[in-house]
């Protein structure tokens, strides 16, 4: 990974072009046209997939799911039949990148949103896919969608994005790969500072910006669904666990329990990722048991806050993935 | 460490003799006479702190205390002037073993006590140690010192011992070094599966036998003191955190409190030993700065469930080293 003076610098996004509905773009909206490659336990892909499912786009967008453990080679299709994904036919998503720049040599990441009939990488630019799809892909959204990136709120969520990505998304990565014990130290005091505004701001209102689920909601609740499962131990934000936190603690739960943030959150995908891909961090590769991710569908209360989740629009359909409680749990 | 089918094995203390009150062996009980090496990261070393301070035998037994970090040569007395214990004079532990077994070439462990005149190794056999201070060291307690071992209780005191040992004390270190996945999984579940049958045993009754602190609280006490600090993540004892056993913790708290617990516990020398020492499960040697230790001193309410603590007897008077809550906590 690349460092500097011991701490983590997440590298640039090489891949930035865009799809777009005016055509202004090489890149039209089409559906069936392109292919979005994530991997469920990255929190950067989880975004791109939860967007998707509110917004309705899966008809119009497919998705390829990467096997959890990346080898040498980066991110593969190792869970599909034969090793490859069915619809693009690579192995590797590295292939993907390769078709779009022979001479690249950077790092592959998902999500990556691919053109089906070249094979060429479109994007790996994560901030703007979510938006685009929020704001480009709007003649396939479902009906009763919901506005994720509303005109009026645009700054709001803007600057509340930028601070959740510095402190918080980004944040406990500059924790848990600080290679010195003052950069570890610096970046768990601005986490926690940042999850006690989050925890305070979060109280009294259901949702980061207004009173309907946006974009700004799905950057927060990528890195909070990971948080006790992983970060807390393994990145070492170990003040508290998110359950100590009451309305942070609620508010994730409260997303959870709405179609496309659960049935979009793979706590197996995500554990085996983290703990098994960093041998530098976890030598032995073992993966903790806990915590129960059952208590992710215990009440949370949220709705006695008001605010209407999808504003004038309709939550997505269930589908299969939506988490149930079962019957015994083993705590 | 010993291992076998990647399996964590704890070796056998080697030296096992006895210091008796009535001279039938060659360690008569004397004050003055012996000291007690230990580290304060040390649970198995953590048990006589505490049943010397409970006894009052701090001016009969002198203590060294080791320096958190072991090197290749294992413990050293280098927080003293000079890298040297003042009493014994030596920089390493190892050197008391090798006065009493020249050919000796095992593991080099805590608790220790050493005979002060001919600087050899008495005994490591730390379950002996505590009993013996509490039963061989008689005519050496304060006034008012509890009765740790008592006749009539030994046997449920040796059965609860038995258990907590195998699933708790060394269970924790069988999850953390596990080589295997189901290594660490058996061990996990008989770990959580002890503590779950202690929570319910302790949500009526203030201590593990009887309504008296005894030996067993003692062997309790030095694991749960480290759970949340080490255990929990560090050897991905995760389930939950002892926070989150209402009994347990109020119990842990209702010991870390009284004068001879808290006293003896240093959550700065716990951490630094096993998050710097086991390069092989945390090679960035990086400590965590959570969880906040001032939570161990919040109100735990469990005098309402009676008992006497020190039963016939009196507390030990409290020392500077007792924790006090300090006026603004950072959380």
């Amino acid at each position: 990974m690349p460092m500097s003076q011991g701490e983590y610098v997440r590298s640039p996004n090489r891949f930035d072009e865009r799809i777009t509905a005016d055509g202004s773009t090489r890149w039209p909206v089409e559906a069936g046209r392109y292919r979005l490659a994530v991997s469920l336990a990255c929190p950067w892909a989880h975004r791109s997939l939860i967007a998707r499912r509110l917004l309705g786009l899966e008809p119009a967008i497919s998705v390829a799911v990467a096997d959890p453990i990346q080898d040498e080679r980066s991110w593969r299709f190792t869970l599909d039949p034969d090793d490859r994904d069915p619809v693009l036919g690579i192995t590797y998503l590295a292939e993907a990148y390769h078709a779009a720049d022979p001479d690249y040599d950077g790092g592959i990441s998902v999500p990556a949103i691919i053109d089906v009939p070249s094979g060429e990488l479109v994007s790996n630019d994560y901030p703007q896919i979510t938006l685009d799809l929020a704001t480009e892909w709007t003649a396939h959204h479902r009906p009763g969608a919901p506005d994720l990136y509303p005109k009026p709120l645009r700054d709001d969520i803007d600057e509340i994005n930028k601070a959740v990505f510095a402190d918080v998304n980004n944040g406990v990565y500059r924790a848990g790969f600080a290679g010195k014990q003052e950069v570890y130290e610096r970046a768990y005091h601005r986490l926690f500072a940042r999850l006690d505004a989050l925890e305070e701001r979060l109280t009294d209102q259901r949702y980061l910006v207004g009173d309907t689920i946006t974009e700004a909601d799905i950057r927060l609740y990528t890195t909070l669904a990971r948080f006790d499962a992983v970060y807390h131990s393994h990145f070492k934000c170990n003040r508290n666990k998110l359950t100590e936190f009451p309305a942070l603690w609620g508010y994730a739960r409260d997303l959870y329990q709405t179609p496309g943030f659960g049935d979009t959150t793979d706590f197996d995908h995500i554990k085996r990722h983290y703990y098994q891909v960093h041998t530098n961090l976890n030598p032995s590769q073992i993966v903790p048991l806990g915590p129960d991710p059952d208590t992710w569908l215990t009440p949370h209360g949220r709705e006695q806050l008001g605010g209407r989740p999808f504003g004038d629009g309709t939550p997505p359909v269930p589908t299969a993935d939506q988490p149930v409680a079962t019957e015994v749990t083993n705590r």
